[in-house]
């Protein structure tokens, strides 16, 4: 466990680990619903546009489709989810859709994020390991005050997640071994990912991500370096003062 | 001239505009020098390493090399300069060779550099657009506390500037369109090439970036959209408070 003296940068899951999606975009989802009279919950559409996520990288991940970067799968995914709910996205104006889809950049932090994060960085490298894309990365920290030292994930590396090649090449920009880098995520299966790669880990429980009735990652499946309940929890056990 | 109410995104050139690069080596190699016997001056030293950076960059812009980062051509240019003044590189211990070649992450930035860009920071996305690689810049930025929303630039894209695609591929990154972005340089030869891709352009006149004695780049050579004499004043030109 001690290997916070190895360590020198942080690689962050951002959506789920970092900020909640889901009331972020639910909240941004409404005004649009009720002006085009669409009667649906806007939680139950924030997890129907999320759960066309995966499915979209994978056509990327599976070599299928050339990298595009994440902003135009959540449109695509977002035409085809107002067509799920009846919405035909062609009667909208695309200025609109646009502007719609720029609710993953306008996400809240969780309330321990920012705090953490400025603890952290004040003794290591950190950085997203998102694969979100670099604007809407950025858009996202300058609204929510991330204090990111460099915007690093897929869009640099032209991969998503978890493809080896996206923590690799990542460390590599860093100029480092996988094993000075840990990171950091909310989800199982990302540091499953990372951990084959050489990387550390570290659990964030986000016990709420995906609403009340969360089924996932509500537990480490794994014995991960760090399990935490929170980032600030985490700077503490990486020995980084208040 | 009022085009700031368009501009989103200013992009920096960094070595010289807004680090001072010429001392900041000087300082780091004096301990060096005198450990290995070389009588040479500081300053002379530096110049010499940084005569070596255009024609190494060449190599990669010329299609000749495939591109490797900065960190890299610094050191091999690091072991070229080192024999000039005598001193056979494979004599030096690697890792102190390695400690050398990372002067370029502690150059200290300009009086008014800071300042400028937190200023200009709250109404605009702020990000180098230098030849330096993502970790150089990195370092430098936690170590003068440059506030940078996001490491753009050479290695991101995987080109060197002036090559016309690292200006366009960084503003697409962005989201934007050329007439969207400003491009920051003390070099009137960086911003020529930015103006060719459609970029506005401001000009910062550093004229003690070579030393006392320096001949370029001491005026505008175009009638660039700015022209100031500090990142502060460019901060005013562009309204951003106080």
């Amino acid at each position: 466990m001690n290997n916070e003296s190895r360590i020198k940068a942080l690689l962050f899951d951002v959506f789920g680990t970092v900020v909640d999606w889901r009331s972020g975009v639910a909240r941004d989802v409404a005004s649009f619903l009720s002006r085009h009279a669409v009667s649906v919950d806007t939680f139950e559409f924030a997890d129907a546009w999320r759960r066309q996520y995966s499915p979209a990288m994978e056509e990327v991940r599976s070599g299928r489709r050339p990298f595009v970067r994440l902003d135009l799968l959540h449109m695509e995914n977002l035409v085809k989810v107002l067509a799920e709910f009846g919405v035909n996205a062609d009667s909208v104006p695309v200025q609109e859709l646009a502007e719609l889809n720029l609710a993953w950049h306008r996400l809240d932090p969780w309330p321990d994020s920012v705090e953490g994060l400025l603890r952290m960085k004040r003794r290591f490298i950190i950085a997203p390991l998102s694969n979100g894309n670099i604007r809407l990365m950025v858009d996202m920290a300058k609204r929510a005050a991330l204090p990111w030292d460099a915007i690093l994930g897929a869009e640099v590396v032209r991969a998503y997640k978890p493809t080896p090649r996206v923590y690799l090449d990542t460390v590599e920009i860093l100029g480092l071994e996988p094993s000075d880098v840990c990171m950091v995520a909310a989800h199982n299966g990302d540091l499953a990912a990372a951990r084959q790669c050489g990387l550390n880990t570290a659990f964030v429980v986000r016990p709420h991500e995906h609403g009340q009735g969360q089924q996932t990652d509500l537990k480490a499946e794994q014995d991960w370096d760090y399990v935490v309940g929170s980032l600030t929890e985490l700077a503490t056990q990486l020995g980084c003062p208040t």
